[in-house]
C-alpha cells in the first residue's frame, strides 16, 4: 500500500479530499490502531486527506495522547464525546480547508448512514461521493516491506497448523487444536488471533463454527481456517491459511476429493500471475471442479489480503480488474463430500511472471492422516 | 434484554419493523454471532423484526449452515455474495411482508450509507428511520439471568487482575502482567479476550497503548483496563473493570490521589440508585473531584454494559433517563496526577434501593503496593 498512490488515486477521481472512518484506512494513512475505535463504534476517528494539504486526524480527547505520541500525523483535533460531535469537527476542518463546497470522498461502505447524513446536513455545498474503492485501490500493490511482513505472517500461521495437526490423535479436542494453534502463532510473534476456525464430525458441515470440546474421531474431517493479526493485536497484517485432514485411515471417497482438490489448487497457483482476470481464474476453478465431479458452491475462490482480511480483488465471477504483481492473495478452493466441507488455503505474492507462494501448500500435496 | 420488550418498544415507535444489521442486535434476535460478520464488514447479517409477523434472518450462504443449527429464527433467508445483494433481498423480504411502504427500523449507527442508499432506492415508499435507540431500550434492563452471567464475568475478570497484580514485582513487564491477566480469564471461563490495557512508566499518560515489553520501576504507576467475552469468543456478554497500583513505595501525592479518587468511586457507588439521573451523578462526581482537588476531564464517568460495551445509559452530563433497577453500569472515575491517569472501575447492578457491586472494589480501597 502506499500513501503516494492514493494521492493519485484521489486526483484521478477528481476528488478534493477522501476522508478515513475505519479503523483499517486510519492505520493506512495515521499509522495508529485504537483500540477503542474498534470496541466503541460510536466514537469515531478520522482522517481527512488531500493530496494538496496536511492530512488531520480527528479522535476522542481520550485517545489524543496516545495520537500524539504514535501518528505520523501532526495535526491532531480532539473532539470531547458527548458534548462535540466528530462529524462536527470534520465539517469544521474540511471548512477551513476551503473544502465546503467540495468534492468529498466519504468511506460510504464504512460510515455508518447517520453520520454520512450529519455530514450532509452541515456541509449542504459539499458534493459527498463513494470514496472507498480510491482507498481500496492505493492499498492494493504491496510494498516490499508489506511483502516481508504478510510472508512472515504466513509462515508462522503455517506453521502452528502443522504444529497442531502433527500433535492431535483420537480423542483430541478441536478446542485443544484451536488452543495449541493459538499460543504456536503468539509465541511465534503473531499480535493477536483473528480467527480460529477448527471443526470435525458434526462440525464439518459449517463454515466457521467456534471451536469446541468435540473429539476427534475414525475418519472425521479435521478441518481449520486461520489467521493472526500481525503489527497489532487487533488488527494490522492478516494471515489466513487453511487446511483439512482426516483421522485414521481416509474412506476412498475423502482420498479421492482430496486428491482432486489439491490438484485444482495447484492448478490455480500455476495459473496466477499479471493480466489474469479474477472471473476468469474462478470460471476456470469451476470448470476444473465439475471436470473432477467436485461440488462447487463458493461466491469466492479467494482474495487479496493485508491490513483488510478480505480487499479488492476478490476472485469472483465479478472480478474484472486484471492481477498485478504485488498482490498477496489468499486462494482457498473449497469443496463439500458427504456433507463435509475440504478447504485447502495458501498465501502468495504475485510475481512478474506467475505467482510465489508464502505458506508452503506442498507438505499437504498427500491427504493428512491424524494418526 | 428482552424481546417482548423490543415488541412494545417497536410499537410505541410506531414503527412497523426494525432491521438489525450489528452483529450484536443480530446476536439478541437469533442467538447467533457470525465470525465473519465481524471480519468482514460487507458479508452483511440482518434480521427483519416485527411484533406481527415471524423474523427473517439474512446471511450469506457460507453462512447458512450454522446458522439453521444455531439460530432461533427458523425463516433464514441466503444470499449469494457478490451475486446477490443482502439489501435486495431485505428489500424483498419487506415487500412480500407488505411493507414496502411501511415505518421501517434501520440501524442507522452501524448500517453503512452505501447501503442505506441502496434500501432506500429499492423502496422509495418506505419511511426508514433511526431505529438503534428502539433496539437499544430493549436490551437497557438485565434479565436475571444476563445478571448471573455478567457477575461470573465480572468476577472472573477481577480475579485474574488480582492474580496478575499480586504475581507482579519491579521488573516485570506490561505484556507479562497482560498476558497472565488474559491466561487467568480464559482458564476461568471466559470465551476471549475483548481488550487488555497495562500500562506503567511511560505508557501512564495514554489511555489505551498496547501492553509492551517495558518494566515496572519504583513509584511506577501500573494500571488495567480489561475486559473479557462471555458466551462468545469475538462478542456475548462483556466485562470491564479498571485496577491501579503503585511499584514500591508510593509518593504522598500518589498514595493521596488515589485515596481521594477511591473515595469518589465509594460514593457513586452508595449515590447509584432508581431514579438518579445520570446528568447528576456526573456533576455530583464531578464537584466531588474538584472539592478533593483531583483533576476531572472525562466525558463520562461509567456506562451501561451488556452484549454491547458502551451502551445507553451512558453516564454523561446529557444523561437524563433516570436509573433503573435491573441495569448493570461500568462505574469509573479517572483522574490525572503528574500526568499519570488513575482509573477505578467496577461492574453494578441497580437494585430496588442501591446498587450491589458485581466486581468487588473493597480490597482495592488501599493503593496497592507491587512490591
Amino acid at each position: 500500500m502506499s500513501r503516494s498512490d492514493l494521492e493519485r488515486h484521489v486526483r484521478d477521481s477528481a476528488l478534493d479530499v477522501v476522508v478515513a472512518a475505519s479503523p483499517e484506512n486510519v492505520y493506512f494513512l495515521s499509522d495508529t490502531l485504537l483500540l477503542t475505535q474498534r470496541l466503541i463504534p460510536t466514537r469515531l476517528a478520522l482522517v481527512v486527506w488531500s493530496s494538496e494539504a496536511d492530512p488531520v486526524l480527528i479522535v476522542c480527547t481520550i485517545e489524543e495522547e496516545q495520537v500524539r505520541n504514535e501518528s505520523s500525523i501532526r495535526d491532531v483535533r480532539g473532539y470531547f464525546e458527548f458534548k462535540q460531535s466528530p462529524i462536527a469537527v470534520l465539517a469544521d476542518v474540511l471548512t477551513e480547508k476551503g473544502l465546503a463546497a467540495g468534492r468529498i470522498g466519504i468511506e460510504s461502505r464504512f460510515l455508518a448512514h447517520r453520520y454520512f447524513r450529519e455530514l450532509a446536513e452541515l456541509l449542504p455545498r459539499a458534493t459527498l461521493v463513494d470514496g472507498d474503492e480510491v482507498l481500496d485501490r492505493a492499498r492494493v500493490i504491496k510494498s516490499s516491506d508489506e511483502i516481508d511482513r504478510l510472508t512472515r505472517a504466513a509462515q508462522i500461521t503455517d506453521r502452528a497448523i502443522r504444529l497442531a495437526f502433527e500433535g492431535a490423535g483420537l480423542g483430541t479436542t478441536e478446542l485443544h487444536m484451536a488452543d495449541t494453534m493459538a499460543s504456536e502463532l503468539l509465541s511465534g510473534g503473531a499480535n493477536g488471533v483473528a480467527f480460529n476456525v477448527m471443526t470435525t464430525g458434526v462440525h464439518s458441515s459449517m463454515a466457521h463454527p467456534l471451536p469446541s470440546r468435540l473429539e476427534i474421531k475414525p475418519q472425521d474431517v479435521v478441518r481449520t481456517d486461520f489467521g493472526g493479526n500481525f503489527g497489532a493485536y487487533f488488527g494490522g497484517y492478516y494471515s489466513d491459511l487453511a487446511r483439512t485432514a482426516v483421522a485414521g485411515t481416509p474412506s476412498q471417497q475423502q482420498e479421492t476429493t482430496y486428491k482432486k482438490l489439491f490438484e485444482v489448487h495447484d492448478l490455480l497457483l500455476r495459473t496466477i500471475k499479471p493480466g489474469v482476470r479474477p472471473a476468469d481464474l474462478y470460471a476456470q476453478c469451476k470448470s476444473a471442479f465439475e471436470q473432477r465431479g467436485l461440488a462447487f458452491s463458493v461466491p469466492h475462490i479467494g482474495h487479496n489480503i493485508g491490513i483488510v482480511l478480505h480487499e479488492d480483488p476478490m476472485l469472483s465471477p465479478f472480478g474484472q480488474d486484471e492481477l498485478q504483481a504485488g498482490m498477496v492473495l489468499a486462494v482457498e478452493p473449497i469443496t463439500r463430500s458427504e456433507g463435509m466441507i475440504f478447504h485447502i488455503e495458501d498465501m502468495v505474492v504475485v510475481t512478474e511472471s506467475g505467482c510465489r507462494p508464502l505458506s508452503d501448500p506442498y507438505p499437504w500435496s498427500e491427504l493428512m492422516r491424524i494418526k
